[in-house]
């Protein structure tokens, strides 16, 4: 694993050159995309089975087939061992609590002249929640996708799902069950995203479409982006782990691996104003890595995109955070809420050295849909108020038109848009 | 003007063709913005020199000649008329103070085991503002997109409008004065997209790109999205008017005129119950039109665009107000607070007979830049919570890691991420 040192002069086009990634699409992803995503607007349902079934290896006869009932998601949820069951609904009964402090309620006042001016917060009608089949079914992602949602008021969660050879993973079904999902449809890829954005005969067109999914789901949503809403393009996972030398590094070592094991491009840094405490967790690293069932994701994305961080000390530790701007910050120190003030870019901070990142994956209450790729710069954690939009209100009194349109005018006829400014003059006694 | 009549069994397919718009993206336009793009990420200042020299038939021998001091911002304030001054510094007064509503606030909460869950808003760090050149250059939207992020609170505030042949627009640069512009470059296009997203020796590279544009700005800024955030891609400009047939005709048909004169792609719509005051709007329409200056645009988006339609009553005109979703709808009725919990989706309302929608473009408070072509089913006003994010936080106590270690270690295993159970369960006594 990478060594690094703040103090070497070459750090910083180190720094630059691990956390480039190249996120630069596909030119041939998209053209395939543009092409599956014509066939699914203009052919519906038929171009959406024929392509179900060509990729996914099904055989379904009509939508009809491709479709889940209410029925067979909560009997998946009934099938779960009891003490998946429970874990399953505390980590929603969380999910959902924390959430319910992100609503955004409606505001309005009335100026001098009795004018009223607000903003009115209403929920989606309907939201596409996409959940990647296969190896990479994650049950906990249909949590935060529709939890949200569903907090928000949205009245229609659809939720799709591949289900690659008709494979269905008992886990994503209860967890559709458990999170409110209106309607599932077991299809994947660029046409459940067409289905979704565009609307077929079967499945009703939403509003949004929320959740992760391979190069082709990334393409398509940038593509219907506009038709609908889009959460944002995710990149490989992250995380960041800043410890003052006074964790067990064998708990360093493990949430390193934890954002390791997703994805060989996952990204795992330390940084440490302590140089033998990082020998330490470079020890428990080789000493743990063997035990591990995914060591060779683990070790790949460890050997290309991790690092260990020798820092001058925690203050510049924190500096480096802000440039990374990392999805997954582990602020690993005795006293978090000091440093807390000098970090501006994470996507979620995790403080002190119980809160291991793994926990905010499942159920401590926040969402783990993150900004990734530095976009911890300006995007925000997936939440309720992506599922809610806004309305601006005003209300302008007779006397507020005399004094308002007065400006208006002004302004209107300096910007030559004489409609503008008559538009207010005739409002004027 | 076209008639259309609710009753009618052709109705939707004729309300659906009228709101059709072609959003899709040029190739060609796509291939030119990406050279753009390429040049200016490898070549820097040397790039947006030559492209805006050759774009804008300017001559400047370095991007020092491209930038505007405070001086020049606060002396073409200062040049202003008197009127003109006042209104500008009176509009920017009211679209601050309604801004200041928006702001977002942290919060944190702990739970029962002590553990801290809450979210960190902070503002970003550098921003960009477009703001268009030549015939459509707009003093309001400097105001629209630079106060918002003053009013978060991001320190620096980059502006960037394009002078064609040199040509400064006095009231654009008074604007950047009044609301705070760090600091203004006079280029445009894709290349000044490009060097806001990946910075220059001269230009810094910012966090987020908003403001309006061209088809090329358009498409910069979509192809820069996920390298910096951007705002949203706009459509032409749409009003819907509700009437119950109480409003002065005149006032209406000046409304209709006021987005009409944007653009002859932008859209303007009636719905009212009455027919008999449909016909005195159009005799409105057709006595005022002749003495508008930009008669020509205004009769082609009427005619093109635009549609007079009778509604059954007042509750079918919501119901059809919230398919167009539309960005500006005006409640021009008697009781308009009557009929607000019965509209959902629109960028902004303009509630009652006295606030015509050109109030809301120069300084009732709220923002002009408003979701378009249907995606106020979806999307928000820009405003302050466009420049601030969140960051979410966990400090889970050590009581809160043995609870939720044990739910985390069990649905981890479910998922087969081994390390993310092993992470939670070391935190087990």
């Amino acid at each position: 694993m990478r060594r690094l040192d703040s103090a070497t002069p070459q750090f910083q086009d180190q720094l630059k050159a691990l956390l480039a990634f190249e996120t630069s699409q596909d030119p041939q992803v998209d053209t395939r995309v543009a092409e599956i995503l014509h066939h699914v607007k203009t052919r519906g349902d038929d171009a959406v089975v024929e392509y179900t079934n060509r990729f996914d290896g099904t055989s379904a006869g009509t939508m009809a087939d491709l479709e889940l009932t209410q029925d067979e998601l909560k009997a998946a949820f009934e099938r779960l061992p009891d003490a998946r069951r429970d874990a399953l609904t505390a980590a929603a009964a969380r999910v959902r609590s924390y959430h319910e402090h992100q609503k955004m309620a409606s505001w309005s006042y009335r100026d001098e002249d009795g004018t009223l001016l607000g903003q009115q917060v209403t929920a989606l009608d309907r939201v596409g929640i996409y959940v990647p089949g296969g190896k990479a079914a994650y049950p906990s992602s249909v949590l935060m996708n529709a939890l949200p949602a569903h907090v928000a008021g949205v009245p229609e969660i659809i939720m799709v799902v591949p289900t690659p050879r008709g494979e269905r993973n008992d886990l994503v079904l209860a967890a559709a069950y458990v999170a409110g999902v209106s309607r599932a449809f077991t299809i994947g890829g660029a046409q459940a995203v067409g289905a979704l954005a565009y609307g077929t005969a079967t499945i009703p067109q939403v509003d949004k479409i929320t959740g992760p999914g391979n190069a082709y789901v990334a393409a398509a949503k940038r593509a219907v982006f506009g038709v609908v809403g889009i959460d944002m393009v995710a990149g490989p996972s992250e995380i960041l782990v800043i410890c003052d030398g006074g964790t067990d590094p064998d708990w360093v070592a493990m949430d390193l691996f934890s954002q390791a094991e997703h994805d060989e491009i996952a990204q795992a840094i330390l940084l440490c104003p302590d140089a033998a405490f990082i020998e330490r967790v470079e020890a428990s690293i080789a000493r743990l890595l063997p035990t591990m069932p995914r060591q060779e994701i683990i070790a790949a994305s460890l050997a290309g995109r991790g690092a260990l961080i020798k820092v001058a000390n925690l203050a510049e530790a924190c500096e480096i955070a802000n440039y990374i701007a990392p999805e997954h910050l582990e602020l690993s120190v005795a006293d978090p809420d000091a440093w807390l003030p000098s970090l501006r870019h994470a996507g979620a901070i995790f403080m002190g050295r119980f809160t291991s990142e793994s926990l905010g994956d499942y159920c401590a209450g926040p969402n783990h849909v993150l900004p990734t790729a530095r976009t911890a710069r300006f995007a925000s954690p997936l939440g309720v108020y992506d599922f809610q939009k806004r309305t601006s209100l005003i209300n302008v009194s007779e006397a507020g038109a005399q004094k308002l349109g007065r400006i208006a005018s002004e302004l209107a006829h300096g910007e030559g848009l004489t409609a503008h400014a008559r538009a207010a003059e005739l409002r004027l006694k």
